[in-house]
């Protein structure tokens, strides 16, 4: 593993979520693992659990960290090569790179989608610039179509509340009062492509995910007939893809409430957080024993730490 | 101790000071008592002396430092049940402490008052909402009425230079450009009615503290015959009572100066810090022996720690 | 060395080069000589290399680092004494710093020129009031006039590179968009005079440094004529001189490219960083195998992590 950007970067899903459930059963187990090695947390946006869980991480292996909130405005880069840099940008993100990797020996960055241009935000110009020029590894804190810890945290999160091989999954959409990214459900439909679970998604028509993230999965318009059977309900909210970035529709025909959850195989509840109570989901649902949403929270630690140690035993 | 939120969560205050003092002694004592544990900071409001004091305490027991500025404005939690949260508020108070209890075993929150309305700054209802939903300890780091950590190292201080066994304690009002909260002088209040020193408190009338914190202690508002025969004066401003949260006057008769410390016993100074000199104090005073504020400042680390090992021994 | 505020404060400049070579070889030499010692680092202006690579520095050495941002808005000082504190100034710089100093061993402190009045600017307010009042060791990150660390990493690299005794060192203007402050110019010009190199700066008239700083060394005004023979090429922009702090000339004709290089002695190109890529230097001498201005942000670890050696082993 290079980088950490998305699931192409893992060579076996299977034996890292093996190593994972290690981590999770014994998170002190390699407590000088990282000594001396520092991880830099790059902040281009907010961000509370994955700040606060990677920090963890880290420490939980003798890490040292440095974590920095750039902002989105306060650090203008220079994505593009061969401009004269005259205007705003303060620095090209060849130098940026180049510079962190001299003090890091990991570089965490998070950087959302402008919801602007679609194509624009596939192009991941600035994980996938720091990756060109960094010299040590890139991991992605969320980036503007993926937001891989997350997904591996979601797995980690399946895997320890299944009851059988291969559980009934369902990805739905639910409303938000305003437009948010596509990295969650992009990343959570590109891992769970690569396991065996019986996988759906549904959602209102216009809010369709890139194929290239979904890769085939299972559309289903009808929320209803989606839950049916259901072992595990991944409710959030994203934007519309047409016209892409449009402000989400507040339809609460789409909150998940006791009603759809009774449709379900005694379905878990999950979400990646933070969540619009009666908005997403009821409360009802989300103060039920079902809810496995804090445990997803807590398998943040365990995603980051099992990515750090791939790469600290390299 | 299941939180640190008010002098009400001390079970015995003399047993308290003695490990303070055995603290300030010898500081680095338990270098490895915190090993592998993580104190989290989340400061909604900004800090200088707290932020520091408690990473140098935490530091001192060998814990780990997670450290967050999410202000007033830039994480807004919906602290009230039962609510659609369609508007700005991105995280109900319940998520948020249940995550963080996931990364941290310790919180400290500060969160100070709006100043409109008396009632609901008395509610509490962050730290309270923090103290309902976190499953682990939480450390009040100045709340919208109290300043416990503060004024546990107000009393070490007054430990440290006090020459009887009772000395006379005045709290006095002082003028300030703008309002300030009254959670020091509360807590100030709170804490030293639970020893035996000779408490005196002295304000312009409408500046009245809630009996709820000061407990029947004198007033005198009489700010020079208050001070007669003082061992300590401690100085601080703080808004009006009635109407709640309004600018403080700047009545410069209120300004502790040389002519007023000539009333007392030789009486030692004290301010919480920051303070505004010629305002609050005169620079004569600030700048003689008589004045240790900054032996005050000092002792936050040492209240910090020790409240750090009261809860990391158990 | 009571601070490090300016090549001043180093008693012997070759030996301090000699102890940098040895942390350079081998930065992990000493890994707890700061155990349980703490370094501050306030921040008024924002910073990147220096937040980064003065944490790195700390953490080689096993100390704890306690961040700051303040914000030259968010914490105004009053530098002033007698005054009345009745304004926007919360706090006196004199219990600021003897307050960090209880929580601190050493404390760095950046706060940049304000570019309006260049007297003012050289009182180094900020950085004599810390050093006046604080009671331990205060290190300039960066300050109206000087930035040291930045001048040591710079010699340092120097050192590393150079193929003759005395090599002949090129300062020379460059064009940027907005007015940046004479502190790494005039730190650079006040370190290299110290040392046995044949130096000269270049720039176009109204651009002068203060005497103060630059110590008589030559200024070129032709800069084709200064790039002649030259071994280090050292391109920064600064405001001008008359009138103080004015918007910098645009003018291309200064910007450093293959052609001017053409003229020195192969010289190697170094820049503090961050560059605007083709208006300080073209893409195609940046990207040159003579470019070291990568080696030149690695050596800020180096010059950081020497100074606070110097202060840990007294």
């Amino acid at each position: 593993m290079d980088n950490f950007f998305s699931v192409n970067d893992v060579v076996n899903l299977n034996q890292l979520l093996e190593k994972a459930k290690s981590v999770k059963e014994n998170p002190m187990k390699n407590p000088e693992l990282g000594k001396h090695k520092t991880l830099g947390l790059i902040f281009f946006n907010s961000s509370l659990r994955t700040r606060l869980s990677s920090q963890k991480a880290a420490y939980n292996l003798g890490m040292n960290v440095i974590t920095m909130n750039v902002g989105s405005d306060s650090w203008l880069l220079e994505l593009e090569d061969g401009t004269v840099m005259d205007g705003a940008k303060a620095e090209h993100i060849r130098e940026a790179a180049e510079v962190i990797s001299q003090y890091c020996d990991f570089i965490g960055i998070r950087c959302f989608a402008d919801l602007v241009d679609k194509k624009e935000d596939e192009k991941e110009k600035v994980l996938h610039g720091f990756m060109k020029y960094a010299s040590v590894p890139i991991i992605n804190l969320e980036s503007s179509t993926l937001h891989p810890l997350q997904s591996l945290a979601d797995i980690i999160t399946i895997e320890g509340h299944k009851k059988t091989t291969k559980p009934k999954v369902v990805l739905t959409w639910a409303p938000h009062p305003k437009a948010l990214p596509q990295a969650v459900p992009n990343s959570f439909a590109e891992w769970i492509t690569e396991t065996d679970y019986d996988f759906v998604i549904t959602h209102p028509k216009g809010y369709e995910l890139s194929d290239k993230f979904t890769k085939g999965a299972k559309v289903e318009y009808d929320q209803q007939k989606a839950f049916e059977g259901a072992d595990f309900i991944y409710a959030k909210n994203w934007c519309a893809s047409e016209p892409y970035g449009q402000a989400a529709c507040k339809d609460k025909d789409w909150t998940v409430d006791a009603e759809l959850m009774a449709k379900t195989n005694n379905a878990k509840f999950m979400h990646c957080l933070p969540v619009r109570r009666n908005m997403i989901v009821s409360d009802e649902v989300l103060d039920s024993e079902n809810a496995i949403h804090i445990d997803q929270a807590a398998n943040r630690v365990v995603s980051m730490q099992t990515i750090l140690e791939e790469f600290l035993k390299k």
